[in-house]
């Protein structure tokens, strides 16, 4: 992973050198609260793939679990639980799923409720299950409740309960001890995995709410960590310029500064647009914060955005080079998709203009970054670079735990505590009321 | 459609009068530029849905291609050509058809260039398509020389080429009358559909451009239409109170002026994710626009956000309810899905709380849109509600037609003028140069 910024961010070297001192304190609290290896803060999410724990118990589920007849994979999660899963499997597998109609398992996400959904579920599993082998439901909930999570487990359960009796052996639940989903899954002998108390759900990806459903997927399980742990040692760097978690972070502290208050994640691979709905996540839920200063109402976020190219350039491009430019750009390119089929052209269309034959697609979605990169430099709009080396199960690891190490720097520039989400709580506690009364 | 914003708009009702006054003259025009039904200027694209002659062409045409063996319908499009089909394709099957893995047709989108799609198309057809009425390919661009369309195109009908020989007879072309790929379409003979020379691409869902693939859907394209013309006279009205398009654009122009510089367009039902992505090109690429005035550089548009519930709430919930609250809102719910399953515990999970049982899933989210709004109001967070009385095609069709007459009075109120792209086309210049020079 290579992360480029000179003569782009737009930031004076003094300024990061500044805001690098700053952060020195911050990466010491976090070399040392990461070194301890015990789940005692929040910042522990930072060990999760070097814990050969999780695997071995992933690896265990996964061996009891997987059947050679396994047709799709139920993940009922939401948020945290299920965007960093969503990210990874439509990556590699979910936005090409249309191209691959025999290609199995497939995953299906049950987030939200969704009445129509509901009102499909019976007659799906009807036509499409014939052996509950050829299923496999996985819960993921922190709390253990909620209310989305609990409906759609409820609902995809009873429809297979009807066809095919117990089906405790195809169900895995994946929650925090003690909860009363836990408790009832140890009463029933259910398969359960738990995640660490101090992690919180959206730096998850990387213990059992992450991995127990893509390790049941041909997906690469070592290499998603070994990217993850490869990247931690420069990113606890207090060399800013080996560190590209605190240049990032730094770069976009100082345009929130001066009035950009979006970040726009712009993705040149149309596959990470889940990716960048989990970074939305993380950094929506992490830096949204008010919070009294000197008896003043102080409210701070960052509004992230994600953009896909070449789409948005036909959509969103015109307001990013002609408006406001309240935005600080990160664009995430890889350099290499693994394929390189030439395009030819068809008989039919053989005169065409322009002409695309003997170009390869690689080829063609690089000229289009390359310009637009060139219009923002023109116009003075500010952004950074992240380049993968290719869109790997190891390159999304990277990727993941770098920006989940990002987000404390931000945190810490803003004065933002990253582990917390008061006022979400709050609305989700008034939506469990308003449901309760009826 | 109902519009709602009395009490949670925040506008005072004087600035709407005022506003209101200065858009009487917009008004006027606009009612006499749509007077003449002669596409004579892009306002025009507001008598589309009454051309009759639009309806006839893409029913002569369906008659002749439809077959009942018909599996997959290919639209290479992008931007403003393909967004208003996918958007309702999304929301009335595309998110659905994982759970209707045999409902066919089905369409797929190719919009950008995808190595690995390119890759996988030859397996793709080889495998699932065996006659060439299994399949029709819609090319969709106004100017016939959009890159990735072409792209895509040359691709795909290669292939099934070398698979059917000639396949003349299962390919429609949409473009305006005159560039080089209605030349060629002539020629050969191809069956062609233009769209006028005035209707710009992002207004043009009601023409040849939206119509075209969807006919081939069950799908009631009169209803669609009709949805949009019954909203034309109410959005077309002088008084605010009855002109839902006009309000819209007002409330979201004085925020815009008091720094609400994003507007969050936050749909209840997750089927409406591309109806979402069709109004932030629209909205983006319509306002985004850099003007001289009196020597001094001014940059001018809104960036549109898509939020999701209920996912979003548990991921952009937090920011949007503590964070500096520089966005609009405009939720969007539909109030009635068409279907009310209910759901049941299942024997393995009955004791889990919450007990859902015997709730409909309309019912739940219905207390989950209860609640954000609840917090809304107490935080004083401005919002409007669009709800819509069902997810049809008749309400899809009178939700866009009142957008994109919203947007020319956002434009009169933001000097803005709605119907060009200059940078975007500067950019897209660049990119054809970029790829020539090789």
């Amino acid at each position: 992973m290579e992360f480029l910024y000179k003569n782009s961010a737009l930031v004076a070297q003094e300024r990061i050198s500044m805001s690098a001192e700053l952060l020195k304190q911050v990466i010491g609290n976090l070399r040392q609260a990461t070194f301890a290896k015990d789940y005692s803060n929040p910042e522990s999410f930072i060990n999760l793939p070097q814990d050969e724990n999780i695997l071995k118990s992933i690896t265990a589920i996964k061996e009891k679990k997987n059947k050679p007849n396994l047709k799709y994979i139920f993940v009922a999660g939401i948020g945290g639980a299920n965007l960093g899963a969503k990210a990874v499997y439509d990556a590699l597998f979910g936005y090409f799923d249309n191209f691959y109609p025999q290609r199995l398992p497939k995953m299906i996400f049950l987030d939200t409720i969704n009445p129509k959904v509901s009102a499909s579920m019976s007659g799906f599993i009807e036509q499409n299950i014939s052996s509950a082998d050829e299923i496999l439901v996985c819960i993921v909930s922190k709390s253990g409740e909620t209310i989305e999570t609990i409906a759609n487990l409820q609902e995809v359960s009873q429809i297979l309960e009807k066809k095919f009796g117990d089906i405790k052996e195809r169900v895995i639940v994946v929650t925090k001890e003690g909860t009363r989903l836990w408790q009832i899954s140890k009463e029933k002998g259910i398969d359960t995995l738990t995640l660490p108390e101090t992690v919180v759900d959206r730096y998850s990806v990387f213990s059992a709410v992450g991995l127990t459903p893509l390790s049941f997927l041909p997906f690469d399980t070592g290499q998603f960590l070994d990217g993850a742990k490869g990247v931690v040692d420069s990113c606890l760097s207090d060399n800013p310029e080996q560190n590209p978690a605190m240049l990032s972070a730094i770069i976009i502290s100082e345009h929130y500064k001066t009035g950009k208050s979006i970040n726009d994640n712009f993705f040149f691979h149309p596959e990470l647009e889940s990716l960048g709905k989990w970074y939305r996540q993380l950094m929506a839920e992490s830096l949204g914060e008010e919070k009294r200063i000197e008896g003043r109402l102080e409210k701070v976020g960052i509004t992230p955005t994600v953009s896909i190219g070449s789409m948005d350039l036909h959509s969103m491009a015109q307001l990013y080079l002609a408006g406001p430019q309240n935005q600080i750009t990160t664009f995430v390119y890889a350099k290499d998709t693994g394929v390189s089929p030439q395009i030819s052209n068809s008989a039919l269309f053989a005169n065409l203009s322009p002409d695309v034959s003997g170009e390869t697609p690689e080829h063609i979605v690089s000229a289009m970054y390359r310009s637009i990169k060139t219009s923002y430099i023109e116009r003075g709009i500010p952004f950074m670079e992240v380049v993968l080396p290719d869109l790997s199960a190891h390159s999304l690891g990277s990727f993941m735990q770098f920006k989940m190490i990002e987000m404390i720097y931000l945190g810490a520039l803003l004065g933002v505590y990253v582990f917390d989400q008061p006022n979400v709580e709050e609305y989700k506690q008034k939506a469990k009321e308003m449901l309760a009364k009826k």
